[in-house]
C-alpha cells in the first residue's frame, strides 16, 4: 500500500516550523508496511490545498494530511475537502463533547467558533481526539478517487501521535499486504565514504528487494537497511543476512542495529553491570547530562551532573586547582581531567566524564580555536583517568551537539574495550 | 519570486530524518522575499525525482534541491536532472581541487567513485563547497521551462548552509522584486483560541498584504505576522502597525517579538542588570543548564548547575535535609525549595531555579503523577525563595522540555515582575 503526507500550513514554508509530523508519520507507516510514496508541504489556501489533495489521491490510495483543523482563520483544510469531494460538514456529538469537557475544565463554553472542531465532513469515520479539541477524519473519497482514503488529523504533534497510534495505524494495518523490515545501523567514529568501501561488495550482492541507505549524522554515519516482500519469514530473512554482514566487516564501528540512541546503548551497558555515572561539564552546559537521562530508568546509573561554567565553579564546586586554571588554561586536559577525578570523588559514581571546550562563537584564539574540545574519563575501580582533545567545526549549538556526541561515544568505547 | 524545495531522499520517506533543511532554507528565501510555495520530498528513484522537478519547474521560478549528491549508489539526482534537461556531465576543477586536497587530508586519494562528486551538469553555475566535496550548482533550465532555475545542493545540512548563505542567496537576492517582512510575537502561559479571542478584531481588520498565523508551542503559542509588498517602507509600517496592537493588548504573555530564544530573552535581562544564574536540576536532568547555555555569552551570567539526580546527591551536593526527602518526598516544593537555597548558597548566584518531578515513563503515584514538576526559585538579593507544583502531560521527553520551559518561564516572569 502507498501512502502520501500532505503537510498544511504556511509555517512550513517560512522557515518557521520543522516539519517533524510528517517523520513520525512515515515511520510508524513503515512499520506496517505502508510505505510513503511522497511528502508535501503546502500553505493554507484553499485552492492549493484542494491541488495538491487531488494530485496526491491519484498517486496514493491514502493521504494523510496534518495541520489546518483548529479553531483559527488560518485553518482551511476542511473547507479544501468539502471543496475537492463536493460534500457538505455534520457535527459529530462525540467530538462535541470532547470539545465541551475540555472547556469546562478551563471554565469556558462551547463559542460558534470553538464549535467548528467538533463538525466533520460528512460520511467520515471519526478519529477521536485524546490531546485535545478537533475531531480527526478518515474519508473513503469515493468512485471519483479509485475509493482511496483520505486521513485528516491535526498539526500539533501530541494530538496527531495520538491519532495516529490509537487509531489510523490499526485501521490500515490490516488492509495493507506488504511487509517491510527496516533496521538501522549506527555507527560512531568513521566516514560515510571510508564505510560505503568497507561494505562495497556487500552492497553490490543485496537481495531483491533489499536497499541500504547511508545517514550521516554529527559523529559518523548510520546505515539503513530496508527490505519489501510479500512474506514476513523471507523479509525478517533476507534483512537479518545483510545486516550480520555487515556486522561481520564494521563491528568496531557499531554501537547498535535498533533504533536504540548513543545514550540508551551506554545505559543499558552501564545497568548489566551495575554500575554508575556522573558527569561534570564546562562546554556542553549540562547536554551530557541532559541526553543521558532522557533514558527511561536512567535514575539507576545516573547519579548526578556537575555544570561548572565559571572558573570559580571549578574550583569550589569540584576542587580543580586554581592553578591548573591559571597555568594550562580552563580548556585543558590538566583541568578536564581534574574535573573528572573531583567529579568522582564528589559523586561516588564509578565512572565520571568531563567536558572543557569552545563553543563559540567568540572564545577562540589561535592556539585554542572555537570547537577545541578537552575530554577526560575517570574510573573509580582502575583509578584510572584518560584524556584526549579534539577540534570540531561548527557554530554553537553544533558545537555543543559534538561535544556531548564525542564524550558520549569515549564512555562507550572505553565501556566496551576498557582502557587501552 | 515562487520557489519550491525539492528534497530527495529514502530517509525522509521512512521517519528516518526530519527534513530540517526545507525548513532552513524557505527561511533564508523569506528573508530575502522570495516565497516558498510548496515542498516536496521524494525517494531515491530517477523517474520519481524527474517527475516530481518537472512539476515544480512548471510552476515555480526557481527549484532548490537538496540530497542525491554524494558518492554513494543511493545518490540518483545529477542522472534525473540530465534526463530531465537531456544534458551531459563535465568534470569542474575546482570541485576536482576541492575534493582532492579534502582527501589528502586524510591521506586518501581520488578514487573513480568519489570524482563524480566533482562532476556537473553542462552549462552549470557551480557552487563551491566550502564544508565537503560535492559541488552544487545553478542551472538555468532553458526555454523548456520558462528559464525557470534549478539549485542542487548537498543534503548535508552544514554543506547545504554555507552553499545557501555564500552563494545561493547573493545570486537570488538581486532577482527578487517583491519584499517580505515576517516578525513573530512570542507567548507564554496562553492558549491558541484564548489568545485568537483577545485579538480577533486585530486579525478582522489586518491591512492588505499581512497575514497572521498561529504556531502552538510546548507552553503557548507563537504568532507570525507576515507582510508582503513591493516597497520596503510600506511593508515595514503595515507589519510594525499590527505588532504595536497585539503587544497593546496581550503585553503580559509576550516574551519577545523577534527570533530570539526564552533563554536568550532571559539572558540578555540578566546581561543588562548585571545579574547571575544557577540552576539546581532533578527531573530535567541538564536540560535548563543547557538550554540557558546555548546562548552565546551566556558565560557572563550562567554561573554553574547541580544536576542532582540522585536524593544522595540532593543531600551532599545541595545539603537538601534527608528528614525532608523522607517527609515530603523528593518531588515536593520542599525539597524544590531546599535544592534551590543550597544552590544560591553553594554558587555565589544572584538566582537559583530548581526542578524536581517525575519526567515517567515509571515513577508516578496517584497522588504524584507522571507529568508532575515542582520548582522553586530562590533570589539572593531578597532572601526569598518562592514554588510552586505544575502537572503535564506527556511522554518524557516530552515532559523534560515541558518542565524546563516551566521553569525558565517562572524565571522570566520573576525577573519582569519581581515576586509578587
Amino acid at each position: 500500500m502507498r501512502a502520501e503526507i500532505v503537510s498544511v500550513g504556511d509555517e512550513l514554508l517560512k522557515g518557521q516550523r520543522v516539519n517533524t509530523n510528517a517523520a513520525f508519520i512515515s515511520g510508524v507507516l513503515a512499520g506496517i508496511g505502508v510505505q510513503t510514496g511522497r511528502v508535501v508541504a503546502c500553505a493554507d489556501i484553499e485552492e492549493e490545498i484542494v491541488s495538491v489533495l487531488a494530485e496526491a489521491l491519484e498517486r496514493a490510495e491514502v493521504v494523510l494530511v496534518t495541520g489546518g483543523l483548529g479553531p483559527t482563520r488560518d485553518d482551511r483544510t476542511k473547507k479544501a475537502v468539502q471543496q475537492l469531494l463536493g460534500r457538505g460538514k455534520e457535527l459529530n456529538q462525540e467530538a462535541y463533547q470532547n470539545l465541551a469537557d475540555r472547556l469546562k475544565k478551563r471554565g469556558l463554553e462551547v463559542s460558534a467558533s470553538l464549535s467548528d472542531q467538533a463538525m466533520v465532513i460528512e460520511g467520515s469515520h471519526v478519529i477521536p481526539n485524546t490531546r485535545g479539541s478537533a475531531a480527526g477524519m478518515i474519508i473513503d473519497c469515493g468512485e471519483q478517487f479509485y475509493r482511496h482514503s483520505l486521513v485528516l488529523m491535526p498539526g500539533v504533534p501530541s494530538e496527531m501521535k495520538a491519532m495516529m497510534e490509537l487509531t489510523v495505524v490499526p485501521h490500515f494495518a490490516v488492509l495493507s499486504d506488504t511487509v517491510i523490515r527496516h533496521t538501522p545501523v549506527k555507527t560512531l567514529g568513521v566516514g560515510e565514504s571510508t564505510l560505503a568501501e568497507m561494505i562495497v561488495d556487500i552492497e553490490d550482492n543485496l537481495p531483491t528487494g533489499t536497499t541500504l541507505a547511508y545517514l550521516p549524522h554529527a559523529a559518523g554515519v548510520n546505515l539503513m537497511i530496508s527490505t519489501i516482500g510479500c512474506e514476513r519469514e523471507a523479509v525478517d530473512r533476507d534483512n537479518r543476512m545483510v545486516i550480520d554482514a555487515i556486522v561481520l566487516r564494521a563491528e568496531k564501528f557499531i554501537y547498535a542495529t535498533s533504533e536504540v540512541t548513543l545514550e540508551g546503548t551506554i545505559g543499558a551497558m552501564l545497568s548489566v553491570r551495575g554500575l554508575s555515572v556522573a558527569v561534570a561539564e564546562s562546554c556542553t552546559g549540562g547536554l551530557v547530562a541532559s541526553r543521558l537521562t532522557d533514558v527511561p530508568g536512567s535514575s539507576f546509573y545516573f547519579l548526578q551532573g556537575f555544570v561548572v561554567y565559571s572558573n570559580q565553579a571549578k574550583h569550589n564546586t569540584l576542587g580543580v586547582p586554581e592553578e591548573s586554571i591559571e597555568t594550562f588554561g580552563a580548556v585543558s586536559e590538566e583541568v578536564a581531567r581534574a574535573m573528572a577525578l573531583g567529579c568522582l570523588e564528589k559523586s561516588g559514581a564509578d565512572f565520571a566524564v568531563s567536558t572543557t571546550g569552545i563553543a563559540g562563537p567568540s572564545g577562540g584564539s589561535p592556539e585554542k580555536p572555537v570547537g577545541m574540545l578537552c575530554l577526560a574519563i575517570a574510573e573509580k575501580k582502575s583509578a584510572m583517568v584518560f584524556s584526549r582533545t579534539i577540534f570540531m567545526q561548527g557554530d554553537r549549538e553544533q558545537n555543543k551537539l559534538r561535544f556531548s556526541e564525542a564524550a558520549l561515544r569515549e564512555l562507550w568505547e572505553l565501556l566496551r574495550n576498557g582502557y587501552s
